[in-house]
């Protein structure tokens, strides 16, 4: 059996090592685009911002590695085409710019997403940048080391955005953080959203809300930004508007795909095509609240993912229990995180919130800082559909309390009843998640 | 109606407070044997150390503060009878050393439970110490300040022996840790227990462990500790030996009790005669798991019971929905937590453990540490029957995680398949929970 993988990151790596070692017999392919390998893109803003001092510590195996174990790995070959009804793919080796074809048995599509460009008037200027691959991070790192580089703008406020914030503001750069909506996060309730601003702009993060990037300016730099609110003098700028999925040499392979381009799979991680899986940012998955397909391109889902595949490929009958919206970014000071639905996705149901702020520890012990929760819930079912946290302190962790609960179907009773273990140092007797949840008063 | 409480900490006041709220024409008189009223005896460890400053602040709120919502609150007065046929208790005066009768339409046993003291020769000198009340908290506090008590003995290294041995050594004292186990902290498992014993020692607390106390020596004042191993010059002593029920006034009330004196309550509260419910440190309330009885005396569990018993009676169809044996204790550097069955209660099941090292957070982001991780299941169901874990950092919100999954029935591969919320600062790319979840070959 020949397997091939297109991609050589989260999804594609995972598959092929854990098949590796689950069935040394298979044949395993694997036509990376670009030279890097199984790298943790999320630990980019730690690494620019030099908290993380080199760049391969966040490459988990390297191509030598990987090749010992018996993996066929090519780097700088990209799949161009996909020919289902011969089971067949187009290579091209970019580096010797070769054309090949190579056929398979199984194929796994597991080639990320790009970082969204945005169309406008300047782009094409130099030192506009994004993060999106360990190359672009590479970049970034060298840049702002220079120290001619001091006014740099973000475009963007979603999670790569905040975090590249803290990021520069760490190697004294000014920031300016623009956003067309109206709070950062937007996936966030504004609730939890104005807390993250208030860090932000006390951690010097100067954020401009609701304004309209229009266009770059420069000769052959880009040295300002219009908005459709004023002109700023920048020296760098960095765009965090969103991803989008790898998936253009699709275009006639028959595999169907979302709007936005992510490969549509099921909980076997097939595609609509026998023989092809899909994986990673380049798909979209079940969501088990909504039931419909989801595009939430997170290293998480690429890692469990692939680890299904594997094991369905070797012959066991696994199955990825879908996604449900689970996600936690550093800023400063702040953890912030969320799970299940966000607001907007609730209005499909019949829902309603409490918010509350409580301590993370006994009140009485030295340290304890506000934790402000929001909970979204069934009015019917009294079913929790999400949650929403940011505090100093044990956010991380405690917002998976909550997607267990919410993945197990759990009432806002049942949470506010869970024995969940306790000591002063670490939380109050009722932890803030079941004050809030003791605030529903919906009882099933 | 009328209902009288017998004990006022934290069942007892959490019943009174939340039923005034929700019901104020409901009259409430709770009679309490001590002089101190809702203290958090979780932070006493702390208080006696120092990092706590004020004993108050241990006082959720004071007597006065439960009077002015109209709650009659009777200090150093015990309920010494009950006389269920006839619906009356009767009180005893301590300080005035009265004794009357009083009658109730429900009434609340919240009397908690007393430290137990060795019954061995020379248990009677002073300077043998427990810290089962505030009053006891006040006491060592105070007489720890002493620059002549150097040497220190802790009694038994369950979680309050562990606790003040940190505490002691804050306050610079030699602290000798006697266990009759072959390990602290016997609930857990000896892989837990002596990473607890390594971070002990290196903290300066002398542990020694399969040592029996025989009896005290000294004059009036303990000075000497004599063992099945050994003779030790002490200046104070702490048992920490465990806790007993304080239910000896309801021998003859007809009301049932597990051998060691706690009251059985159903999911109601109820005991089993009609109108007297019980909970708190005094109750043996349903395990979630076993189905049986288990006397786990926690204040998160007083506090729950409270709130349900105070939504029963005002109407509510409010059910208390058990014990999973979740717990968390701080010793120093560590974070040492369990939920759900002990390995030896799991020996009832056809059960099977893992264990594993990992990282608390991505290996590359600064300050990683390890995570100590047991996971017992059963092995015809793959369901997770209990966990335990030890680390810096982490553990205490990770194993609620746990907790949650537990209570919900969820198989080791429905764990590791949760969709956490994941990055770099918080957690490697998968959640070390499911790391040991996936070595579990059992798959539902």
């Amino acid at each position: 059996m020949k397997l091939v993988i297109a991609g050589a990151v989260a999804a594609g790596m995972s598959t092929a090592s854990k098949l590796k070692r689950l069935d040394p017999s298979i044949n395993i392919t694997v036509y990376e685009k670009g030279k890097d390998v199984s790298y943790g893109a999320c630990g980019m803003p730690y690494y620019v911002s030099g908290e993380i001092e080199d760049d391969q510590s966040l490459v988990a195996r390297t191509a030598e590695e990987f090749r010992k174990k018996g993996i066929v790995l090519h780097l700088k070959h990209e799949v161009t085409y996909i020919d289902p009804l011969n089971k067949e793919i187009m290579v091209h080796g970019l580096e010797n710019d070769t054309k090949f074809s190579a056929i398979y048995d199984k194929l796994l599509i597991a080639t990320g997403a790009n970082a969204i460009r945005l169309p406008i008037e300047g782009s094409e200027l130099s030192g506009i940048h994004t993060l999106g691959t360990l190359e672009d991070g590479r970049g970034l790192h060298s840049i702002l080391r220079d120290d001619s580089v001091q006014k740099v703008a973000v475009i963007g406020a979603g999670y790569i955005g905040v975090e590249i914030s803290e990021s520069l503001r760490k190697l004294g750069k000014e920031v300016v953080l623009v956003e067309q909506e109206p709070h950062v996060l937007p996936k966030f309730s504004p609730l939890i959203a104005e807390v993250v601003e208030d860090n932000l702009r006390e951690n010097g993060v100067t954020i401009h809300l609701e304004e309209r990037l229009e266009k770059y300016g420069g000769d052959s730099h880009v040295e300002k930004l219009y908005t459709d609110q004023g002109i700023y003098d920048v020296d760098l700028v960095i765009e965090a508007i969103g991803v989008k999925p790898a998936t253009k040499f699709l275009d006639k392979s028959g595999i169907k795909r979302l709007n936005n381009g992510a490969v549509k799979v099921n909980d076997k991680l097939e595609t609509n095509i026998k023989d092809i899986y899909a994986a990673g940012d380049c798909a979209a998955y079940p969501h088990k609240l909504t039931g419909k397909l989801a595009y939430i391109p997170l290293g998480t889902h690429a890692n469990k993912a692939g680890r299904i595949i594997a094991e369905r490929l070797s012959g066991m009958d696994s199955h990825f229990h879908g996604v449900i919206g689970s996600s936690v970014l550093k800023a400063f000071e702040l953890e912030i995180a969320r799970t299940g639905l966000t607001l907007s996705e609730a209005e499909a149901f019949n829902s309603d919130t409490v918010s509350i702020r409580a301590l993370d520890r006994a009140g009485y012990y030295p340290g304890a800082t506000p934790v402000d929760i929001l909970v979204i819930y069934d009015v019917e079912t009294c079913k929790i559909l999400g949650v929403e946290m940011v505090g100093e302190q044990g956010v991380a962790h405690r917002i998976n309390v909550a997607a267990s609960a919410i993945s197990s179907g759990l009432t806002a009773h049942e949470v506010s009843q869970l024995d969940l273990a306790y000591a002063p140092p670490f939380s109050p007797v009722w932890d803030p998640l079941q004050t809030a949840c003791n605030q529903i008063k919906c009882r099933k």
